[in-house]
């Protein structure tokens, strides 16, 4: 591959979802039986080309032309349209839905690994999928059968899209605010009338129609979170027969200007404005942001994947720039002037670049795959008591993934703007356009600060702290076997120190809370996200070395190699070279690069409490 | 001011400008006696009033408009026309260039404070003002009584600029492999033949001549940075009376299509196609990059306060909006829902971010300000040791403000878009704009990996260590002051654990080599850069606190004021309550920012050398 061209790091991906995770297995259960090893592999590949052949080349063209609003309607980029029928026609869009209604019915882990690829591919159509799946489950899991049958078949087609309407103009995060009001007809419907704003891809000419989640105040209910109600919403009534009705008064005014993902109309929505409107609800009058929550978790973990995704291409696009672009002398003869011009990756400024984007990239696979890996076991899991272990950790991983990953993926193609250089700055590669498309990923679907208060302050406190207990002991527990790989027993010991230090700040929250109350614990949260993010993601990484050192001894000992035969060995065998570095990645995600999340840490270790006391 | 507004720091700039260095005593020498106090608290605000009032109101217009090659010529947005003109008529943009030439002669501490201002209000008319001065200075210092004449006053009164050709398309910063020829033509003058590229404002319609500084190699020079000689190459002859006369055979077919930075052309520029180019040494043969660093040396500082600037910017604009958006309710009442709605600068993590970038900003002017005073320091002192050892200082600094100010203020930025939420994303408020803008801040002028190099390869191994040495030993000096100050002696103590490390890991660097050579030391120069460059800017906060802690005690007294009356008094006294943010700010960075870059270290404390070991 060259360094602008799409690539996904296939190897990394078949290592952790074959031989780390193995979810081959979760074809023994009725539920995957067609998702077995040789499926698992043959979609990671037809992904793969898929995204890098159809979607891929709509990326530039999508950001030139960008969405406009017109005679009423959003019209999107027009290289979009056949790669956004394509995907639903060979079943991307929908691939992790509910098979009765037109969906594949795979297990969240593949579909992770191809969201890994098509967010790569196009981060506007992606998020079109992901939208897309979350309204047509919210349907499933919440709506009437009616709604299901008139709805749920044309969102998994792609006929349709979906939406998540929150927010309203003066309240972005503070959903509680919500003004949208939802008035009873008489027949189980509601008339829906209010403004939303930032919905995401709130209408789009890919689409003959689209289905809102809307939350909204039914007449009466108290203020606060707990008076909502979700509520499905078309754009236009559609008819039993699937034909298209009448107008249902939803109107989208305007769409932002935006940084990037120009190919994601971010939306006012107007709902009701001829007091026209009609919505049927999903869930119980009241139950709309635990209904609306489980998009949410959904949504959150799919947009960790835009960091992942975009991030792992850039690094890719950053390695193969420096290995194309010669400049510069080895360091070792720069006082030679006639000395040959070497490759910019034998700089040993860039290498540091590109092994922290590589180990970066790495970690946030790990902590992803583990996530949605989890939902699968979940879903295939008789027992109870496993199942709510395992729901637990999701739960305590869904901020992580969310908070830790989009702000890593946005380093990570910050460092790649620095690794190309002037030439990094340029439209003429795609890195500048990755960094505005992916600003987005810390700040939609809840902010990383957010993220943080979702961790710190609900799922940490949850039964008294049992969920943090429960994953400093997995970690307890994994840790000792690392003393019996030679090479991976000081590293453990490394290691074992950051899960001190992130012990005693859990434990010290209790003497903040008595010293500046709630305040004091908030004020170092999204730090605190961020180091604790790193250690997860390091715990999950030194599993996957321990399964790498097995592999390369294995090989070694299949082909007779001893220790001093090894070098040469790596350089013919590249799966070998490949568990050599993966040992090599996680020796500095652990020793180099959480020390850098450590370092956010400083205030909260030091007590200080300076930003509540500034006046600014 | 409003979250949309342009604001200095007023306030600070003037505190560090007469406060901490007492810049108005450099109008006891005579080369500045007209730059007493009265005259730079006068230009301090009308250049502010000036950036604001003229400046800033373009800076979204040419973003929208930017630069095209049009009919061989750059066409420039617009909107910038009046603006350039109105800034050399009020001499801004030649403010600290020679007078006898048109310059005004300024201080470079009053240079910088302006250029803080004028660089928030346009950076792309900031480019033009410091690579014109840049250009004019290099022929005033090395150039033919005749060059400067015939160019300089045209230069500082803005009808001509100035640019600085060293990139070629094959060798960014590898300026030594440049290949553009140069070939006596018998009279002094060469022919100079070959193609630029980064060239930034290679041409502009904002004027009617551009004047190069143009690094080549004369027939049968040495390969490498030695065979380099520099000279003036104007596109067009300019005769005897200043009229324009003949092209001079020099062409710019193409620009960059950029992030960013849409107000300043970055140009291929294309020198003797047609075998018409003539240009004039600037210094002797072989003497180009001696001479062009002197040229380099201002640009970095230059291009170190887009950071400043443009982060000032930033935070105050983030630290406007925080106060103006209510949305959520507070912390302690979150689970009232009929509580009422806070501005979000009531929320922690919000406050956490606005601290972390005023923090930044103020140590990143500490920094830049002490580089530019010492610099009219040793304009104004005749003691040769003394300027010997200031310019040592310099030396070591000015890497230091190009790579971290550069990086730091993208980090503020970067920041002020999460404060801002889904507005930062939009194009709606400046922010994004500024991010996009300040990009290629750690790129241009040297990469940030560049500067790295400078500091520990060549400025670091300067005379064994001696520039560094005496910079650890000035900050030891300074340390045993703070003792007398109760609020500080604490932070003292944190803060040489800084110092040792900084000292262990210069000290480590000869061992490091005996392991892993010069490529060992080269892998963590970046992160030494970043770590150094905080403690250093951290050192000059705490001399700023001890003013502050000064003034504070000093005005207390003046009003009478116990402790316990304290509170009371800093809320009535805003001249108080900026000395006690001063404390408080100074505290916030060394026990909270300094640590992020020391985090940075990890690999370099443990001796990890796996960027070297992996295999791409």
């Amino acid at each position: 591959m060259g360094s602008t061209d799409f690539a996904i790091d296939s190897q990394d991906i078949r290592f952790v979802v074959r031989e780390w995770l193995h979810a081959e297995q979760l074809s023994q259960h009725s539920r995957f039986e067609s998702f077995d090893a040789d499926t698992l592999d043959l979609m990671l590949q037809e992904s793969e080309k898929f995204s890098g052949e159809v979607l891929f080349p709509t990326r530039k063209a999508t950001d030139r032309e960008g969405c406009r609003v017109e005679d009423g309607r959003v019209r999107m980029p027009k290289c979009l349209t056949a790669p956004y029928q394509q995907s639903y026609e060979l079943g991307w869009g929908s691939l992790t839905s509910d098979p009765e209604y037109g969906g594949q019915g795979a297990p969240v882990t593949l579909g992770l690994a191809v969201r890994e690829a098509t967010v790569a591919g196009s981060q506007a159509l992606t998020s079109f999928f992901a939208l897309t799946s979350g309204a047509a489950r919210l349907i499933l899991s919440f709506g009437a059968q009616d709604l299901k049958d008139r709805y749920v078949p044309h969102l998994l087609s792609g006929r349709f899209n979906g939406t998540m309407c929150l927010s309203e103009p003066h309240a972005g995060s503070d959903v509680g605010a919500s003004i949208t009001s939802a008035v009873p007809t008489g027949d189980g419907s509601y008339h829906i009338k209010g403004t939303k704003c930032w919905i995401s891809n709130g209408d789009a000419d890919l689409v003959e129609n689209t289905i809102h989640a809307v939350l909204a105040r039914v007449e009466g209910a108290p203020a606060g979170t707990k008076g909502l109600t979700l509520f499905a919403v078309p754009r236009v009534h559609v008819n039993d027969n699937g034909s298209l009705g009448d107008s249902n008064d939803v109107d989208v005014p305007s769409i932002e200007s935006k940084m990037g993902l120009h190919g994601s109309p971010t939306c006012v929505v107007k709902f009701g404005e001829n007091d026209g409107c009609i919505g049927w609800p999903l869930g119980g009058e009241g139950q709309g942001m635990p209904c609306m929550f489980q998009m949410m978790n959904e949504a959150r973990i799919g947009t960790a994947t835009i960091g992942l995704g975009i991030g792992s291409l850039a690094a890719q696009n950053a390695t193969a720039y420096a290995k194309e672009r010669v400049q510069g002398p080895h360091i070792t003869k720069s006082r030679d002037p006639d000395t040959p011009r070497v490759p910019i990756i034998e700089h040993p400024a860039v290498r540091f670049n590109l092994l922290q984007m590589r180990a970066r990239v790495e970690a946030m696979r790990a902590l992803m795959f583990k996530a949605t890996f989890l939902l699968d076991e979940i879903a295939t899991t008789e027992d109870l008591e496993v199942r709510s272990a395992k729901q637990n950790l999701v739960d305590l991983l869904t901020p992580m993934c969310k908070g830790w990953c989009t702000e890593v993926g946005l380093e990570v193609v910050q460092t790649g703007i620095q690794v190309l250089g002037g030439v990094g700055y340029t439209k003429d590669f795609p890195m500048e356009q990755f960094y505005r498309d992916l600003r987005v990923a810390p700040i939609y679907e809840g902010t990383t600060d957010i993220q943080a208060l979702d961790l710190v302050g609900r799922k940490m406190a949850k039964n008294q702290g049992a969920l943090f207990v429960a994953l400093l002991q997995q970690i307890g527990e994994f840790l000792p076997s690392l003393g019996e790989h030679p090479r991976l027993a000081a590293l453990g010991r490394v290691f074992e120190g950051y899960c001190e230090t992130l012990s005693d700040l859990a434990l010290g929250a209790q003497e903040v809370m008595q010293i500046r109350g709630i305040e004091g614990v908030a004020l170092h949260a999204t730090p605190f996200l961020m180091f604790c993010s790193s250690v997860t993601a390091g715990w999950l990484l030194l599993q996957q070395a321990v399964v790498a050192h097995d592999r390369l001894e294995a090989l070694k000992r299949e082909h007779g190699i001893g220790d001093l035969e090894t070098p040469e060995f790596l350089k013919e065998n590249p799966q070998a070279q490949f568990y050599e570095n993966k040992l090599i990645t996680t020796q500095f995600f652990v020793e180099a690069v959480i020390p850098q999340y450590e370092g956010l840490m400083a205030a909260a270790k030091r007590r200080n409490y300076d930003p509540l006391d500034i006046v600014f």
